[in-house]
C-alpha cells in the first residue's frame, strides 16, 4: 500500500535556533563525548556531510497511534550515518599524523565511511573486512578507493590483522565505535534531529552518541535502544550492569553484529532509558513498511527502530507508551537486493 | 553501491519566480490543455498534493556524463503522479454532478488516485480494475475506500463494464489519460520541476501534460518520451504519423500498458521531440541503480526514464547527446516486492 508522505524538513542549511539553548545540559566529563565535542564535530564535518531529511507517513502514524519521525540517514553520503563519525575522526588528525594514512576493521558501513573520509582528506585508507561482509558494503569500500585487507569473520581475526597492518604502515586506527571522535560525530544526528523536530519526546537510536547529544540539548527526552534477539549484548549488559559480549551474533541485521566498547557502555548504562529487543522477522516487517509507505530503501539494521516501536514489547512498555512523538533514526540503506533483481529479470518480457 | 545524494530542493512552498515568465508561450488552443489550464490546475490541487523533491546522484551523473535531476513523484500522495490529474478532474466538477460519484477504469495508479481524490471530496468512487492488476495497486484502491468492480484484462472488457457502471450509477467518468483536466493536472509537474531546476535542457516524460507545461514555460526545452519495446505505441505512432494501438502490450512496466488517446496523441505528435524505446532488462537495470544509489523505491514504469537516458539509443541520439542537464520524472513507486520479503524472511535467524 502506498501512503501520503510528509516531507517535513529538507532545508540543507538549517541554522541552530537560539531558544533551544536555554535548557541545555553539559554532561559531566565522564563520557568520551559531550555536547561541546558534538558541536565541534558538527562544525568540523558540515561541509562533508548532508543534513538528511525527516520523513513522515500518515499511514504509519495511524498504525502506531502516535507521531513517528524518521531521520533518513539512508540518504546520507555513503548511504549511512557512519560518515559523520569517520569524518570527525579523520579531520581531527594533525596533518603529520594523517599523512601516514588511516585504518579500520569493519564489516560494513563504517568501512566505506572511513574510505570515503580518507578520500576527502586525500590520504590512504586500509580497511580490514571479514569475508562474510555484504557485497554491497565491500563495493562501497572499493568505490571510495580504500585498500581492502581480508580477515576471517571473528572479531579476534579482524583485530589481529588490523594490528599487523598498523605496525606495517603506521596508519592511525579509526575504531568503528569505541572512539571519542567517532562518538561525537555520530552524535551530530541528535543536534539536527532536535532542530528539525523539537517536539520529540523520545528517540530510538542505534548509536550512543545520539544519547549524549539529545540528552544534552533536551534532558527530558527518552532514549531507547533497539537490538535483535540474536545480538542483544546491550540489553543483557543493562540487565546485569556489566559489559556482556555478543559471543556469536545471529541476526539478519549485519550492522548490529558489533560489540559494546568501554567508551560506549557507560553512555548506554546511564543515558539509554531502555533497550527494546525484537526478532529478525519483526525487522523484515519494519523494512517492508518503510519500502511500501515511505518508498525508501533501508537496510535491516536501519529498520530496527520502527520494528521496536511497533513491537509488543513497546505496546506494554510504560515509558514508550506515554511518548506521543518518537524519532527513529534510519541508520543506513546499504543492502544487497539481488534476489529482487533476479526475480525482476525473470519477469522481463523483452 | 551507495552514493552521495544531493537533496536539491525540498521547500514545499516554492513560489513562482518572476523572471521565468518573460519567455512563456501560451500554446494555440488545439490541445486539450495549455499553460493557463495547467496553472489553474495547480491552484485547484495545491492543498491536496505534495511538492515532491528533486534528487541527484553524483555517481549517476558521472556514469551518464551529464547532470540528471530526478523528480520524485514516487513520494507523491498515493505513491505516484496520478493524484495530480485525478484531483484536478474531481475538484473541477460542480457539486451537483460530483455528488453522483465518479468512475474510472485502470489497472494501476490512476485507480488509486481517483479513489483518493473521491475520498478527499467525500463522494463515491467506482473503480473498474482488470484481474491482472498488481496487488499493491488493488490494495491502494481498497485503502482509499474505492468500490472495486472487476473486469477482464482487455481494454474492451474494462470499457464495457465501465459503461454499465456509469449507466447504473450516473457517476462521472474520469478517464486515465484522455481527459483535459487530467492532462492539465499531470502538467503541474512541469511547473514545479522547472521552478526547482530552471537549467533543465530536456525532460524525459511519461506524460503528455508535462510537454505542454514545459514547452509553455521554456519553449527551447526538449521533451523525450520513453517506452518499452513491448508497448511502443507512441514510437510507432510518431513513425507513421497516425495513432497506432498497443494490441497486446508485453512489458514488466504495468503502468505503461496503456493506449494513446485522441487528446494525448496531438501533444505527442507535435511537442514530444522523440520517443526512446528500451527493453525490460534495461528498465530493471534503471530500477537497480535508483534503489542502490538514491535509496528510493520506484516501480518499473517509474524507472524507464533513467533506462532511456542510459540506453545505447540515447548515446547515439544527437538531440539527447547535446543536453547537459536532463530532468527525469520518476512517475511512481507502487511495486510488489514480495519476492524480496520472501527471501528476507527465509534469511531471518530469530
Amino acid at each position: 500500500m502506498a501512503h501520503a508522505i510528509s516531507l517535513l524538513c529538507f532545508d540543507r542549511n538549517l541554522q541552530m535556533g537560539t531558544t533551544e539553548k536555554q535548557n541545555e545540559v553539559y554532561l559531566e566529563p565522564e563520557y568520551a563525548a559531550d555536547l561541546a565535542s558534538i558541536r565541534k564535530a558538527r562544525k568540523r564535518i558540515e561541509t562533508f556531510i548532508d543534513t538528511t531529511p525527516v520523513l513522515k507517513s500518515s499511514f504509519i502514524d495511524e498504525l502506531s497511534g502516535r507521531k513517528l519521525f524518521f531521520k533518513a540517514e539512508n540518504f546520507q553520503k555513503g548511504g549511512a550515518f557512519k560518515i559523520r563519525g569517520a569524518c570527525n575522526a579523520v579531520f581531527s588528525l594533525p596533518d603529520e599524523v594523517a599523512k601516514r594514512g588511516i585504518l579500520t576493521h569493519s564489516s560494513g558501513n563504517h568501512a566505506a565511511a572511513v574510505a570515503l573520509a580518507a578520500k576527502l582528506r586525500d590520504i590512504p585508507a586500509h580497511i580490514v573486512i571479514p569475508k562474510n561482509a555484504p557485497q554491497c558494503k565491500i563495493d562501497n569500500v572499493n568505490q571510495y578507493g580504500g585498500r581492502i585487507v581480508w580477515a576471517d569473520s571473528s572479531i579476534e581475526s579482524r583485530e589481529a590483522i588490523a594490528a599487523k597492518v598498523q605496525e606495517e604502515t603506521g596508519a592511525v586506527m579509526i575504531h568503528p565505535f569505541n572512539d571519542g571522535n567517532v562518538i561525537s560525530g555520530q552524535g551530530t544526528i541528535a543536534l539536527e534531529f532536535l532542530e528539525q523536530v523539537p517536539e520529540l519526546e523520545a528517540i530510538v537510536v542505534p548509536i550512543s552518541g545520539i544519547a549524549l547529544g539529545a540528552k544534552g540539548i533536551k534532558p527530558t527526552i527518552k532514549i531507547f535502544g533497539a537490538e535483535p534477539y540474536g545480538a542483544s549484548d546491550a540489553a543483557q549488559s543493562k540487565a546485569t550492569n556489566t559489559i556482556v559480549r555478543n559471543v556469536s551474533p545471529r541476526t539478519l541485521a549485519d550492522g548490529l553484529r558489533a560489540q559494546l566498547g568501554d567508551l560506549t557502555w557507560p553512555v548506554i548504562r546511564d543515558l539509554v532509558d531502555d533497550i527494546i529487543v525484537v526478532n529478525d522477522k519483526d525487522i523484515v516487517k519494519g523494512m517492508k513498511m518503510l519500502y511500501e509507505s515511505l518508498k525508501i530503501v533501508v537496510e535491516p539494521s536501519g529498520a530496527i527502530g520502527l520494528a521496536a516501536v511497533l513491537s509488543k514489547q513497546s505496546a506494554s512498555h510504560p515509558d514508550v507508551a506515554e511518548c506521543r512523538s518518537i524519532g527513529i533514526v534510519l541508520s543506513g540503506g546499504n543492502v544487497d537486493l539481488d534476489p529482487l533483481w533476479d526475480y525482476m529479470n525473470c519477469a522481463c518480457q523483452t
